[in-house]
């Protein structure tokens, strides 16, 4: 597989922010001709599929400035640094939804734009969930509606496209295949 | 769900390359206060799930810079200005695999990274594929091998991490969902 790689002759950092950091590398291609390419680094999120007792998945609306809209997701949030994704998992779940779990497994872990974004999230699916009375609190500039879905409401969720990103697009087809499979 | 909105207060640009345009927006949040949103633009993509007659999965090595590894992926690509995003499925199947297809539908768009950047990726369903002799030439600065593989080896893949990305996880659940669904 090497025969494919793409040496890096020069790297130039355009910005480093609060949460991505954007490079441009000049890169040399396997015919030996010159390239760049533009690549924007992230510390890696982690999201969680969490299904109650009474067969709703947990999702928060959240206005996502990208989009310039409000949009429905699966819990998630990016990882601090040095933390354990599945403690970021664990806190996320509780900051954004209230409900706290103690059975968290590692269901796979992508990367969500390859092509430009070394962002890695990591999907867990929580068991065992309770609601908190205290739950922690939200990060201060983090704003979320819960919701409880089943997955009837969550198809036509996607079909309406307020369900539309990739982690929660993959966790519906995931309840799908679940229940295709019981 | 307006309640959740986060106006712009100011935009500033801080790169327009080749691909990507990365931008930092002041924005005013629901409670008044101020925050800052780092944002990068794409021109969005189209993604293939292509099964064959052997009922085999297409897919694409490739060396991806920001992971600074080679990687196995469905075929995929950067919609160009004004194109239709069917069109550029078409075509980059044909660029990537040779193969060519006389029946694409529209299966799911989604937002790979709804956080930091307005990437929308369409995944189409390639059926009746026909291998071209003189299949359409990729980009001269793209590099890639064409695999075949069965839903097994798929899995194995995700497994070994080698398959690592969003929209080929998700395509090879979706193979797994049609499976049970059969």
């Amino acid at each position: 597989m090497d025969s494919l790689e793409e040496k890096t002759v020069k790297r130039e950092t355009i910005f480093d922010g609060k949460i991505i950091k954007l490079v441009v590398d000049d890169v040399e291609l396997p015919n030996g001709k010159l390239s760049k390419r533009e690549i924007v680094k992230h510390p890696g999120a982690v999201a969680v599929i969490a299904i109650t007792a009474e067969n709703k998945m947990l999702m928060v609306e959240q206005y996502r400035k990208p989009l310039e809209k409000t949009i429905v997701e699966i819990p998630a949030g990016k990882i601090e640094p040095n933390e354990d994704p599945m403690l970021t998992a664990s806190r996320e779940l509780e900051e954004e939804t209230g409900f706290k779990t103690n059975e968290l497994t590692h269901l796979v872990s992508f990367y969500t734009s390859p092509g430009f974004a070394d962002e890695l999230l990591h999907i867990y699916v929580a068991k065992d969930l309770k609601k908190q009375a205290n739950p922690l609190q939200a990060d201060e500039d983090e704003f979320v509606n819960i919701l409880e879905v089943n997955i009837d409401e969550a198809l036509q969720l996607i079909e309406e496209k307020v369900i539309c990103d990739a982690k929660t697009v993959y966790a519906v087809q995931y309840w799908k295949l679940l229940n295709a499979l019981r």
